[in-house]
C-alpha cells in the first residue's frame, strides 16, 4: 500500500498504543473497516474528543466530566483521610477493592530525577495546603513498591513531617495466592520484616 | 464513574474491539488520556473516517484509496492470472510472502448457508465476468483450508467449469516450522495424500 493511504495510517496510528504491534493493528484495521461504520465514527469521535471532555479534579486531580470528581463531592467520603496515589488508574484499583473510604490525592507522575521529574513537577504543596485546610489526620501513600514510588513516598513523609498529619504506607509482602517458591527475595525480605502477631 | 462519563463511554467503545476485554480497554483508555492530544484527535479522526476515506476496488474488491486498487493499475502485475481470497487480509498476507505475480478477486466472504450466505452474495458472476473479458488462463482459489473455505473453493471451481480456466486450489500440508507429533490428523492425511516425488 502506498504512502498516504488511510489503512496503513490508521495501522500506524493504532500501532502507537502500548501491546500493540503491527499485526494486531491490521488486525483491528479490518475489522473496522469490516464492520458497521456507525462503530467506527462513535469510536473515533470518542477518542477525539476525550482530552477535551475529561477535566482533572481541582481539588486531587482524578479525572471527570465536572471541576470536582465525584469522589471530592460525596459527602460520605472522609475528608480527614487522604491517600495518595501516582495515577487514576492505581486510585480506580483501590475504589473496586473497596479498602479505603477517605479521599484521593493523585500526584500524576513519581519522582525520577534522572527524567527530570523533580518535586515542583508534583502537586505536593496542593497536598500540604489540603491537610491543613481539611484537617486531614491520615495520608496513606499508595505509590508503587518500585524504587521510584517509594522515593516518592519517603518525600512525601518529609515533606508532611512539620504537620500534625499520621503519615503511612501501604503494606508490602507476599500477594494473595502467591506461592513463597516464585516470589522474589525482596518481597520475601519485607514479607518477613512486616510480619504481624497472630 | 457514573453515566454519560466519557472514560466509561470510550473504555465501552474500545472494549467491542476484538481481542480487548474490559481490562486492556481501560489501560488504553488512560494511555491515552496521559499522552499528547494531538495523538487522540489524529486516531480519532483516522476511525472516524476510515470507512468514507477506503474505497473497494470496482475490479477485484480490494481496498484503496481510489475507484481501482493499485494491484488492478499495475501493469506489470499478469491480468490473466487470478487469486481467488476470501478477505483483503488474506490478500495482504499473499502479497506479503511475494509467492504470486497475478491479480486478485476478493470475495469478502465464503458460502455459509446457515449463516443465510448463499452464491448470490458472493461476487462470482463478477468472476466469470474477469475470466472471459481479461482472457484468464487460470483461477488460484486461495480461501482458507476450512469447511466454509473448501465449500466455496469447490464452488468456485464448479461455476468456472464452462468456461475454458484452469482452476487450482493452493497446497495444504504440515506448515513451515512444523512438529509432525502436534500436528493434526486432517493436516497430516492431507499432507500424505498430496505427496510429491523427490
Amino acid at each position: 500500500m502506498s504512502q498516504g493511504d488511510p489503512i496503513a495510517e490508521l495501522v500506524s496510528l493504532l500501532g502507537r498504543l502500548p501491546g500493540i504491534g503491527e499485526r494486531t493493528a491490521t488486525r483491528l484495521t479490518f475489522h473496522v473497516l469490516g464492520s458497521d461504520p456507525t462503530y467506527a465514527r462513535a469510536l473515533g469521535e470518542s477518542l477525539a474528543q476525550i482530552h477535551g471532555r475529561v477535566k482533572r479534579c481541582t481539588i486531587c486531580g482524578n479525572y471527570g466530566a465536572e471541576e470536582t470528581c465525584a469522589i471530592c463531592r460525596d459527602p460520605r467520603r472522609e475528608a480527614e483521610l487522604l491517600c495518595v496515589v501516582a495515577r487514576v488508574p492505581d486510585l480506580v484499583a483501590i475504589e473496586r477493592s473497596g479498602s479505603f473510604r477517605g479521599r484521593y490525592h493523585v500526584l500524576h507522575g513519581l519522582l525520577a530525577p534522572l527524567d527530570g521529574v523533580g518535586p515542583d513537577d508534583l502537586p505536593l504543596h496542593d497536598l500540604v495546603a489540603r491537610c491543613e485546610s481539611d484537617g486531614v489526620r491520615e495520608v496513606v501513600v499508595a505509590t508503587p513498591l518500585s524504587v521510584e514510588g517509594e522515593a516518592t513516598a519517603l518525600y512525601v513523609a518529609e515533606v508532611l513531617r512539620p504537620k500534625r498529619v499520621k503519615v503511612s504506607r501501604i503494606a508490602s509482602g507476599v500477594p494473595h495466592g502467591g506461592e513463597l517458591e516464585f516470589t522474589d527475595q525482596i518481597t520475601l525480605g519485607r514479607a518477613f520484616a512486616g510480619r504481624k502477631p497472630l
